[in-house]
């Protein structure tokens, strides 16, 4: 898998992009990551890439230009499956969109910044608009960090055990069990007997009951009537 | 505001520390961050942080007595308003959460890696856990700067133009309408009369209007009847 991932702030995703599971999907080659600092496409030698937004107001919006340059530029070497907008007002990320895009060859990530790009670069060019939450943050770097990480540590051989990340939380839509390592007994707290028991069946079933548990009390709109 | 991160890969987190408006809020002293590695608190000389899970199953736990230790020695300098932990099974981060949390003094956060932290220290110490979404990623690392980031950039006086953030998306539950910048007509495409009326109140009503079937289209749960 190939993403480009255009920024103005390209060096905020140096030590993110280069440690743990994106260190070790882009050593093995199954993910190359590459920024693009989008001031190389800036209009004038200025750097500029951004201007006051139209009917006023705080706050600058990244121009038509610079990423539209960037854009079919980058596209030369290829066409993208997907060319994602980070952004607050996008459709919101989550472990199916992340199991969706780690199918995909090329994906193209545009960060936004300021007041977010020019709508008419959204009209014309992005077929993904992605969100990681309600919440708002300076720009799409972590959000682009965020989104390539929960996709790099599911893409086949990334993870050493792969039968880990089955268990994870949302992969079937219930949360993990708690875990527990040693010693058996910490500060007076002890781990549940059950997992001193040897009994692969009757730990499987507690940590799926576990599981159902900890979701209802804490997230009861991740159940279906199906799962219950 | 204090925050202090306990992590097992501090240096993931050097480049989004160290820009943009976390730079800045830091350089302003509104903002002191500080990345303490786990392995200070190793219990051996190998560094051993983690060790396998009671009960069997791929995935290593994070050990009790290395966070124990880290918290109490940290705890020495100040008590914490909330000790973090960044999971996926926490209460999903939004604005709110934002908004609270950028209100406190001194924040205490721990990033879980592997198959997560032993479950007593959550029961012992950990004050408030938080997920910043349905999804799993490869560590807390990037959860706890996306969580820093949307609180570091509402500190009073980190951005430069207050009222830039109190447009933004969800800080009245509403989408941001779209934002265009020059030139007016791109590639054929036109932005919004409207924008050049010049008459303030005509784009003030437009912008919130587009907010509202923005909301309505992509987003419709956020919209409760009071705001209709």
């Amino acid at each position: 898998m190939k993403i480009d991932i255009i920024s103005v702030l390209p060096e905020l995703l140096d030590s993110p992009l280069s440690h743990s599971i994106m260190k070790r999907a882009q050593e093995k080659g199954l993910l190359e990551v590459q920024v693009h600092p989008l001031r190389k496409w800036a209009i004038n030698q200025h750097g500029q890439i951004d201007d006051y937004q139209y009917g006023g107001g705080a706050g600058m919006v990244m121009m038509c230009e610079p990423l539209a340059n960037a854009i079919e530029e980058l596209q030369k070497d290829g066409a993208y499956d997907e060319i994602i907008y980070m952004t607050p007002d996008g459709g919101t990320f989550n472990q199916r969109t992340a199991n969706g895009l780690s199918l995909k060859d090329r994906l193209l990530i545009i960060c936004g910044h300021y007041k977010g790009i020019d709508q008419r670069i959204r009209d014309k060019y992005v077929t993904l608009e992605i969100s990681i939450g309600d919440f708002v943050l300076s720009g799409g770097e972590l959000a682009a960090a965020v989104v390539i990480d929960a996709i790099g540590r599911i893409l086949p051989g990334v993870l050493n055990d792969e039968t880990s990340a089955l268990f994870d939380s949302f992969q079937d839509n219930l949360l993990a069990p708690p875990v527990y390592t040693r010693p058996a007994e910490f500060m007076g707290m002890k781990i549940p007997e059950i997992l001193l028991s040897g009994d692969p069946k009757k730990i499987d079933d507690w940590r799926y009951e576990q599981s159902i548990i900890r979701t209802k009390e804490r997230r009861p709109d991740l159940l279906t009537d199906s799962d219950l």
